[in-house]
């Protein structure tokens, strides 16, 4: 990437972390045994593995047997979903219209095939969850749930409080997977005294590497493999596993848990200075979803509403040749014709237009105040 | 791994080549974008993508358009079968009972969950697919069936004739996946040639790296995903892409293929040399299934098989004692208490200790004629 870009689309990926590449690089060079292996070069790839294994659920206040390393988020979000109707009785899936899709197209193809019924939980208007809505959606139907309910929205920033719901699931015997792939290594777990029976991390949020991502089950829910196969990952996940990945992806999350605190303040105040710039510059710019509440919404992406615009599909694209990189949604469903299915989901039928900030550690207030400055240029114009 | 290790179990990983590693250190370094996004950033990581893509089907003979990345082997292989079922209209499932348990525990699976029936093809006793046997089988059933038999046995090296098998396939409405995830970088394929509808590979078994891997899918045979989520893969595959191990696996196959005949010829005389020693220094040393025919066995496995020894189980441990690295049958299943299921399916009840080494292009004359010393002092005594 030249200097000289404005990378402000940490949510779709992160640039890896040195410390992190340079962990990974003997599983490439020396130590690349496979783990399943009994002979010593398998060993020493076991304990690495082991090890990865350990800090991850050290970072999270889990138990290392509740840690299942996969390909990536979408493995561990597949696997808990297929794994709860395939194993725990479910047969009625609660989830919403702004999930990700490794979670809504997910829920569909299980509704699709006949094995469980797909309900999605009402939201208000700023596509907050309705948590009284959920508890009588949850009363009303028979034998356990899932309730699949992302912890932070990847688009519009919206959280929901993972305590709340998760009680509310466990006190009518169901079971409670939420899509913590925009909020790990951003806020902090103690799994252990949680109400949360999956979640799914994926190491390309947090500055590892992409290829890398683990479920935590709780060990309340036990399921049947996804990917079936060898006996590895305790026979929940048949495939060698991709050492240096999830070397890189524990180094990652240990460091990005290390300085989390003071790294949400500077990212929170980052926040903060662009909707300010961006107000005083833009006419009629609002933010969609809960994006703009501070207490309600991650700290690290800001989703910008503009008002209809004859040229808006070029906006990115002005953007992007401006030196300014960010998204319109998902970078998942970008490579497709169709816009994004969260703000059609908030706002049907609307023809303003959404752009995503979402910003990292590294992110620099010079950077955020170069961003506005683009925006405002190359937005106001066709404004008018 | 030390120096003065020798290393033969290139059928359970391989090392990575520097030049592979090499090719993958941008992707950690600078190029980290998502191949989803948009922007420039983006798109840079896309044209890597792509290019990948043009270079392993222009390997395999291919069209960029049939090759799908995936996570691994594992992951092509369930892809492949459990697709076949959801899509094809597959309601029979032929495969044999020493087959990688990538194929095997995934075709259990479908026939556990009532969407296909599962067939074995009769074998001979080396294990060599009985042609007539599995073409009387093919007949004997009712639509469309799925016939997955892999290309080289991991275990015991026995080959098919793919073109043999396939004819057969399609001459009865069928599909055909092979597991060519011992073969790919051994052999070559023109696939556009073949009656042959998927193909898994894995790159770290031809000195790629792990975490990437395959599936080619003709364009007469379409399937649904497996892994639902986002719209990469052209639809058929969520899931951020791992990039760097994808730039590695295509550079890896690319360099495979290109000293290929002479590293063919290389490690058949290893092969060779490795079956002399140890006929000249073991009594009552045999070989297991078809490793021991050169024209129809893999050229980089060879499995022997020892007689029984009360110490048996310790032997593996004994020859890493000795710096020799090798397995008793597939590293997948090996960290499991159960032994090898190719050999319990071709030797019933047999007390014998399979020992299987397999040979990379690295693997010299001198490692060779060491690993049969190690191997006729450690394992000799004991069978006195």
């Amino acid at each position: 990437m030249s200097p000289s870009r404005i990378y402000l689309d940490n949510a779709a990926t992160t640039a890896p972390d040195p410390r992190v590449v340079a962990e990974m690089l003997p599983y490439l060079h020396s130590l690349w045994g496979n783990p399943s292996s009994l002979h010593t070069v398998g060993r020493e790839a076991r304990v690495a593995l082991e090890r990865a294994r350990k800090t991850i659920a050290a970072c999270l206040g889990a138990a290392p047997a509740e840690i299942f390393f996969t390909s990536g988020g979408t493995e561990a979000d597949n696997t808990a979903l297929r794994g709860a109707v395939a194993s725990l009785g479910v047969r009625h899936i609660i989830t919403s219209a702004i999930e990700h899709h490794a979670v809504l197209h997910t829920a569909e193809a299980l509704a699709k095939q006949g094995l469980a019924q797909l309900h999605l939980a009402p939201l208000d208007a700023q596509g907050f969850l309705d948590y009284e809505g959920l508890e009588t959606m949850l009363h009303e139907l028979e034998g356990p749930a899932l309730v699949s309910l992302m912890h932070g929205n990847n688009e519009v920033g919206n959280l929901i409080d993972l305590n709340r719901v998760g009680h509310m699931v466990r006190a009518r015997g169901g079971y409670f997977h939420t899509d913590t792939v925009q909020t790990l290594g951003h806020y902090m777990y103690e799994l252990h005294k949680m109400p949360v029976d999956f979640i799914a991390g994926a190491a390309h949020k947090f500055h590892g590497p992409k290829g890398a991502g683990f479920m935590y089950m709780s060990s309340r829910a036990r399921v049947q493999p996804y990917q079936t196969g060898g006996a590895q990952e305790r026979n929940m996940r048949g495939g060698t596993e991709n050492m240096p990945a999830i070397v890189g992806m524990a180094k990652a999350l240990e460091l990005a848990q290390s300085t989390l605190v003071a790294d949400r303040a500077h990212i929170l105040e980052l926040k903060k200075l662009l909707m300010q710039q961006v107000q005083a510059r833009i006419p009629g710019i609002s933010y969609n979803g809960g994006s703009a509440d501070l207490n309600r919404s991650l700290y690290h992406v800001l989703s910008v509403s503009l008002p209809p615009d004859p040229a808006q599909e070029m906006l990115l694209l002005r953007l992007d040749m401006e030196g300014l990189c960010v998204s319109g949604g998902s970078a998942c469903s970008s490579g497709t014709a169709v816009g994004s299915h969260v703000l059609e989901a908030l706002y049907p039928g609307s023809e303003r237009q959404g752009v995503r900030f979402s910003f990292s550690r590294h992110t620099t207030t010079e950077e955020v105040l170069r961003a506005a400055e683009i925006l405002a240029r190359v937005a106001v114009p066709v404004l008018v």
